[in-house]
């Protein structure tokens, strides 16, 4: 996905699209995910990772619940990467990454993961250009590493637009079985709106070698969910698993 | 629970009841533990450990799926303790286990357990009975901290009859769909039913100081999953939950 420009990408859904007819087609999409989740828990040959990049109130969290919500919690792990710890800041970026990734027959969500060290860190200048560099190098490795252990890795930008954000940032500000989400930083980050675009766009020019970059409108949480369904389905499919049959015995 | 003999109880549910009737309280009380859920996840005070047990094929994979399929996975963890790695073997029993109980706002659910140590490693003897009065008391220990730091601790017994395992079993080996479930090992712990029983008895009459144990009738999964989807939606409206306001400027 190089050099992609975020302005020029739209962050709604195509004008011709009926809602309706989507979201039908999501349920159908979210049966399959439940179905083919049971088999590559069952199979035990692959692991998927799902990496959830974007803005505060993008609609990570309202994609794990209704997009993976359907799956069965055996099978389905989701990650939240906040904060680091002290322990963590002692580590290396990937140290506590790496620990959180699927076996084979898990799918792990990351909300949120080894990319905040070159977004947020670099918007605020935490790290100099040379640090970012070869952090994107040591992402394109590690990614490397857990694609050719048989890890699916598909990593979503929820791209909303500016104004949408702040709508729903002020709403978690009014509603009261919101208000738990809000954060006053938030609408500090906003300011660095700018800078986080730039560095997005070079995470995707920089961090692709192993698993490319989707990046998905997300103004709209039903077009949203039908896209980024619709890539694990894909993805899912792709791997033509069946059912293994009995074990040998003493197996 | 003290001296109960689970000879006595019955597997299966009371004759009056109406299967459709219970699903749909079922399918109710499954949007409630989606719904409360998400204010545990959002209020952040409480913490719930469910503990899974039961012989093989007693229907814990299913009461998993079935029962907290429906919550948001960001805030459900399922967490499969199988035999133990060697690493975890060189540390005391609670150690795997403890790192991986909930933090305040979580659920987490525990696909066998701690249990297994004072169940299995008894039946066959692998450790002496002087070992398994200290774990006895270990565990309730152990249960006693959680439950002061704000975790809600439910342990079912799946009870299921031995017809009725030997039935599941059969399935396993017949439909291609369940092979991989089958393992050979189960039908000879199936041999050491009795004891299995005992053990289990002598656990609910030695650990619960801090948890109360409840048999589940599970011969039927329609009954099981509507005792366990009660027991979780009562247990967590008893915490008399709210959504908290805004947080305070830099907090």
């Amino acid at each position: 996905m190089a050099s992609i420009k975020l302005k020029t990408v739209d962050t709604r859904a195509p004008k011709k699209l009926n809602k309706e007819t989507i979201k039908k087609e999501t349920q159908k999409l979210k049966f399959k995910i439940e179905e083919l989740q049971n088999l590559l828990y069952a199979e035990g040959k692959h692991a998927m990772l799902v990496v959830l990049q974007g803005m505060d109130a993008s609609g990570k969290d309202g994609t794990i619940r209704n997009v993976f919500g359907a799956a069965n919690p055996m099978g389905c792990r989701v990650v939240a990467f906040k904060k680091p710890t002290e322990l963590e800041m002692k580590h290396d970026f990937l140290w506590r990454v790496h620990s959180q990734v699927p076996e084979k027959g898990m799918i792990h969500i990351f909300n949120r993961s080894h990319y905040e060290d070159v977004l947020i860190q670099r918007v605020h200048n935490w790290v100099d250009a040379k640090t970012i560099k070869q952090r994107f190098a040591h992402i394109n490795n590690f990614e490397k590493l857990l694609v050719e252990n048989n890890t699916v890795v598909i990593k979503f930008y929820l791209h909303i637009s500016k104004e949408e954000q702040l709508g729903r940032l002020q709403e978690r500000m009014s509603d009261p079985a919101k208000m738990w989400k809000y954060n006053e930083q938030d609408l500090q980050e906003r300011e660095e709106w700018d800078s986080y675009m730039k560095a997005y766009e070079d995470v995707f020019a920089n961090c692709e070698e192993a698993a490319k970059w989707q990046v998905i409108p997300a103004d709209q949480n039903w077009y949203k969910e039908y896209l980024i369904a619709q890539r694990v389905v894909e993805e899912l499919e792709a791997l033509k698993m069946k059912f293994p049959g009995l074990k040998p015995a003493n197996s």
